[in-house]
């Protein structure tokens, strides 16, 4: 790893090299950044030589947020790994952004509390990254995004000032809340290096279901369902169709089918977690004999102990891994009304053929649908019939192109299919107000011709 | 009622005679809007000609953020109160600003919803005002803040701009989300005409208990137990001191004790809500059970009925009108760590002495205290043995000096004592960005220093 002088001496050294060539590519500086003064200096110094930056807070995203697009300088974070402080009576976690989100996870765990949000790169994304990129993951359906639960941040802008928003109070309404302008934003209007969160207590009662439904229309009434009878304990509601379910049960050895005496069309996970075994399991229970006698739900089973139930997570959360296996792969990550979702997914199917396996599955509690395409291999002629397609799709029913992923890089163009264009200049008026000079992950979020 | 082009004529030819005055005040101008086009013309009119606007969206504010300082056009959004529409199967309701807060929550409790929020002024603030003023109220400890459950709006921004943000769904990260800029800005970077918000299901089983503790330190000990032990099921944790219990027996003739055996230092309203009559209810007895056994409470009663539970909210809500009877009051809104909160409340005592009665109370599930200081008649020595002792011990403390009622016209130039400088000139940055002319609310939330 190299030093920051030395990035700097190197990277000013490699700028003279770059005005002789034309035609450059160079994605290899990358500086780890171990204090906020630290990173204030190094973006004071870039800002007034225009050398551009890209933030990675891990590197785990879909869309190219964190990749490097001709010789932006790479700022890390991960040695910025210290948890400032923990108070037992709010709940509230104060820690530096390259905290590695398994890691506070194990940490509050141990203090009784859990983080409120999970998700599948746990082990290696940091809690800075994932306020950046505002991830989703499996705990919205029950804590809400991260505009709710981040309390507090740190955040350095493109000229090196430091912007001390670390508050810890759960209300606070004092003058504009600009925090939530760095939740979402990718690094491009600063790079968040404090977050102060609101955790919940870890209760004692988990409780999982893995049901099957023989169409959507039965998904939809079960969520309904599950939202009025299971209310405040329900803490996940998961779906895969069962093109994903065929992927998971061909392509991951380790996976066994819960359902296995019959094949259905939609395979539905419910979590509920709450503070009191026995009346959470009642409830559950006799939310599924309901489910099963107005004959909504087909099969189930309730997971019987903590293997059971991991291997039921086990199932939704093999579904990616599945597809990789498969082959080629083009992922859309779309927040549609609940309703209009799975109308998208066979749409698709009857444009593709016997080209393409389309694939729905994702996190329905939320509206939030993955669509997969699964082919042989990556085909020109294929992927001009799936996009704009998709994309008009989705505009058309007023959803987004990207529920839980960002832009970055694959997606600023594409920006007008879910906003307005006066929105979208408004977001291009503040980029330019906190970064004029555009150093901040270029090329990303915002469309190029807005910035110039 | 006048109409809008009346408004414009009046106030144009009201323009040439203020000319000839040199200390005029005029707050008689009251333009109602009905459309969003209007509200574009107007504000279109008079960015051109810098003429000042105060939206008003009820008025229900501690801090003057709705009140108008000079000659400024009073714009009321009450005639914009259609609900737009409302969804079963997400709970997301849309609805114009001007809606009355009680009147959405009658709507909604006939679909079997409930507001994420509720407030004493519901009866007559609008949804408009209270997303403006980011309102926190009695759910929030469970519910959380608007910037988690508001999905979407519409504003309008100085220059007449309609601002399209009206999405309805739970996930969408394209692009910079900026409604959050509107949601506790006071009206001050544009006024918010439409919104769409996440509803809860309704649950049918709710319980409110009434207890008493002696010292302060047994309520923080009952909160963190609370939240574990009623886990999913905890909707408020309120608390009141003696002196707040004394002043509501002694102005409310509605009001009767419920724990008349003995006098306490601490009263503590619990209400839980939940799916499930007798397992909530079973819970919170245990609960009971065990914080009265291990001696956090000396007393305490579960309210039977639903007169019984009313009643006991009426105590805690009739805090701030039996204040009003008692004389002279002086109210602020803090945030606060909890271990410190009750600290400021006996150090005032102490500073005060005979010459004034200090009353703590507020939403301690939250770290919000209301602290009132009740005296004989208004008395500026007074004022100036607690001002700016209040705001320099709440900021010592990394409190806020208002948690939830925002800075308005009082508090815009304390704003200091809460927020850093960087973020503060970040704000007037974008206030100037957004409203160059300064026509929106002016004199409120930024120091007007910032702002020339």
């Amino acid at each position: 790893m190299m030093t920051i002088s030395s990035i700097l001496r190197r990277y000013s050294g490699l700028k003279k090299l770059f005005k002789k060539m034309k035609n450059y590519k160079l994605q290899t500086l990358i500086g780890c950044i171990s204090t906020k003064d630290q990173l204030s200096q190094i973006l004071k110094y870039c800002n007034s030589r225009c050398l551009a930056v890209v933030p990675q807070g891990g590197n785990t995203g879909l869309v190219g947020g964190s990749v490097p697009v001709f010789d932006e300088v790479i700022i890390n974070t991960r040695r910025m790994n210290s948890i400032i402080s923990f108070d037992e009576t709010s709940g509230v976690l104060v820690c530096e952004a390259g905290c590695i989100l398994e890691n506070l996870i194990s940490f509050l765990d141990k203090k009784g509390f859990i983080m409120p949000l999970d998700l599948g790169a746990k082990g290696s994304c940091q809690i800075g990254g994932n306020v950046s990129t505002n991830a989703g993951g499996l705990r919205l359906v029950r804590y809400g995004s991260l505009h709710g639960t981040v309390l507090g941040l740190e955040a350095v802008l493109a000229n090196g000032d430091v912007i001390d928003m670390l508050g810890t109070l759960r209300k606070d309404n004092t003058g504009y809340d600009l925090k939530h302008l760095f939740i979402g934003s990718e690094g491009s209007l600063g790079i968040i290096t404090k977050i102060s969160i609101l955790t919940p207590p870890k209760l004692s009662s988990v409780n999982i279901a893995f049901l099957a439904c023989q169409d959507y229309v039965s998904c939809q009434k079960l969520l309904f369902q599950a939202k009025r009878r299971l209310g405040e304990i329900l803490s996940a509601f998961e779906f895969l169709d069962a093109q994903a379910m065929n992927l998971v049960l061909n392509h991951l050895d380790s996976v066994r089918n819960p359902l296995p005496s019959s094949v259905y069309n939609f395979y539905v996970l419910i979590e509920t977690t709450g503070s009191e075994e026995s009346s959470d399991k009642e409830k559950l229970e006799a939310f599924l004999l309901h489910a099963m006698e107005s004959g909504l739900v087909s099969d189930g089973a309730i997971a019987q102990d903590f293997n059971q139930a991991s291997s039921f997570w086990h199932i939704r959360e093999g579904v990616p891994e599945a597809l990789m296996k498969a082959g080629a792969v083009y992922k859309y990550d779309l927040s549609l009304p609940v309703e209009k979702m799975y109308d998208l997914v066979e749409e698709m199917r009857i444009r593709l053929g016997e080209k393409a396996n389309v694939v729905g599955y994702g996190h329905l509690g939320d509206g939030n649908l993955h669509l997969n395409i699964s082919a042989p291999q990556y085909d020109d002629s294929l992927l001009a019939q799936i996009e704009p397609f998709v994309y008009e799709w989705t505009s058309r029913h007023r959803g987004s192109i990207s529920a839980e992923h960002g832009l970055g890089l694959m997606k600023a163009e594409k920006i007008f299919y879910s906003k307005a264009s006066g929105t979208v200049q408004l977001m291009a008026s503040i980029k330019k107000l906190l970064d004029p000079s555009g150093i901040l992950n270029p090329y990303k979020v915002i469309p190029t011709s807005l910035l110039s």
